[in-house]
């Protein structure tokens, strides 16, 4: 568990998009963020009050989470100089990047020295159970897609804020190292061992209000040959009383496999919801939430309302509709 | 890869329930096997010649594989003076217990000092890939199973024997401890990180000879909620030409899990099929491998007799019958 609130460490991205992790977090749980600490040259902004160290301690920050990534996905020696003087200030430090803030001598060295946490989110910190299928008390629902990255992710955040709107009980359930920081807590699936999988996904996803829904992110895609047992885990260890069906019209085969084709959606239904109502025989397929975004706003338009009507079924795009719809489908459940 | 042949060391085995692993070497691999190692009061016995270390140097053996397990599958202090030793005689070291031989001080530095190795086969030794799902030469079978541990691995020892008899190209492929004893090498899936299971399958069933066929040991069972991730796995990274569905008929719920019910075979075939053919779209369901170690003869025979009909498949428990209809159903593929 990450402590929070945090500040932003946008280092010296080179551009919006390197900082995807902290606008991710920004646009997502704005309570988390203080403030946002740029270097120069930086070229990203999230709109946040630049801090000093100094100021965001005194602002209350607990944690410096590292919002950016530089080409390769590595902590930059450039960083190390805010990273191990917001550690001496007293930060923790929080990171989804390829190489771990641990392996790195000097931030371990002075983590231990001033008893601050490095959270490395793509890696467990958990000694997962083995799943023991007992059936949990409340409610859950898992975006399943009909590739990987098709916006189950988006879906899930989206989904979370339209049900807390509308004074539903909902906790986003993250599985994936942004989710993780976005949250500050949740379960960097794939990189669990194997036979820790789905009871990891117990575990992310317990005993609950009967009338709470935990929002679990999905991962991968049944149909992704290269990702899915992870996919089949969260099936199977969320235990899903809802589906929604994740889609991107636009995708020409799998994504990283050329010659995959992807499923239609009522394969996908079909072949989820079969293999959902093994751990939830009370199982439904309840939505389904299309990206849009390399269509135009007509194009997209008509394309959900004939998915909608071709699969009758509550059809948006959650980044141009918002996900209200599936809330009350969900609602309805 | 561990080196072979091996001596098998069956220490202070209490049963010869206990010494199971040296069983399965000795009667799948007894080219493997120069010969074995007892301690005083050992109970179990392969018939094989008991030989001191130096005898077994002196007859070519280059691995001394623990082959037995104690109550709790941790390794005894009691061998240690006898692991010691052999490494000092030059053998390597292999297990599959839980505790790891690497992590015993006194083993880690003598093979250190020796220059030996210590294979703990429940710990994978690869860095493997992420799947690619790129088509791969040869075939491949898998048994799919109603549930864990209906004899899976067995089925497909069985089978990789029957078509050696019949002088088919096959090679049995382990995806589990037991199997990587038995036959020195193979990927230990539960244990692997879950991106890369479906890569280490793949990694562990390249390109062959057209009329080569892998006989990929299978794990979990799709319809397990504990670990269908790893059977999933199984799916779609082994691409299978073939699927053998496995079965205990006297089973009341899924093993480990009260509540939940076997899937009829119907149920098996399609799910699986299904599946499978997301990586193999030519993939078929030759068989069907039935244990029957609860009923006796007449009534196992009845049953196979009865489910041979009802599925329109050749129906054998390989236990009484061995494999060889199976291996001519694969033959006909």
């Amino acid at each position: 568990m990450i402590q929070t609130p945090y500040l932003l460490f946008l280092g010296d991205a080179p551009d919006a998009l390197s900082a995807k992790v902290a606008q991710g977090i920004k646009d997502w749980r704005p309570e988390n963020c203080v403030g946002q600490f740029r270097m120069d040259g930086c070229k990203a902004d999230m709109k946040l009050t630049d801090m000093t160290l100094a100021e965001a301690k005194a602002a209350g920050a607990k944690t410096l989470v590292v919002g950016v990534a530089n080409r390769g996905g590595k902590i930059s020696p450039a960083w190390k100089k805010v990273l191990v003087n917001a550690l001496e200030e007293g930060f923790d430090l929080a990171s989804g990047l390829h190489n771990l803030l641990r392996n790195e001598p000097d931030l371990a060295a002075v983590a231990a020295a001033t008893g601050r946490a490095l959270h490395d989110v793509r890696v467990p910190e958990v000694d997962y159970p083995i799943a023991d299928g007992v059936k949990r008390r409340g409610k859950r629902v898992l975006a399943v897609g009909t590739d990987c990255s098709v916006g189950k992710m988006y879906t899930a955040l989206a989904l979370d804020a339209a049900m807390r709107e509308r004074g539903m009980k909902s906790t986003f359930r993250a599985t994936g190292q942004t989710g993780i920081l976005i949250t500050g807590d949740g379960v960097p699936l794939d990189a669990v061992v194997a036979d820790f999988m789905a009871g990891a996904v117990e575990w992310l996803t317990p005993d609950n209000d009967d009338d709470h829904w935990d929002i679990i992110e999905g991962q991968g895609s049944l149909f992704h040959v290269s990702f899915s047992g992870v996919t089949m885990a969260l099936v199977h260890g969320g235990q899903p009383d809802a589906l929604i069906l994740s889609h991107e019209p636009t995708r020409t085969h799998m994504r990283g496999l050329p010659g995959y084709a992807l499923p239609s959606l009522e394969v996908l239904r079909d072949t989820a919801l079969g293999l959902a109502r093994v751990a939830n025989p009370a199982c439904q397929v309840v939505g389904i939430s299309v990206n849009t975004q390399h269509m135009g706003a007509a194009e997209a338009e008509a394309y959900l309302a004939e998915i909608e009507a071709q699969m009758g079924l509550p059809t948006v795009d959650p980044f141009r509709q918002g996900a209200g719809r599936l809330a009350e489908a969900l609602a309805a459940v």
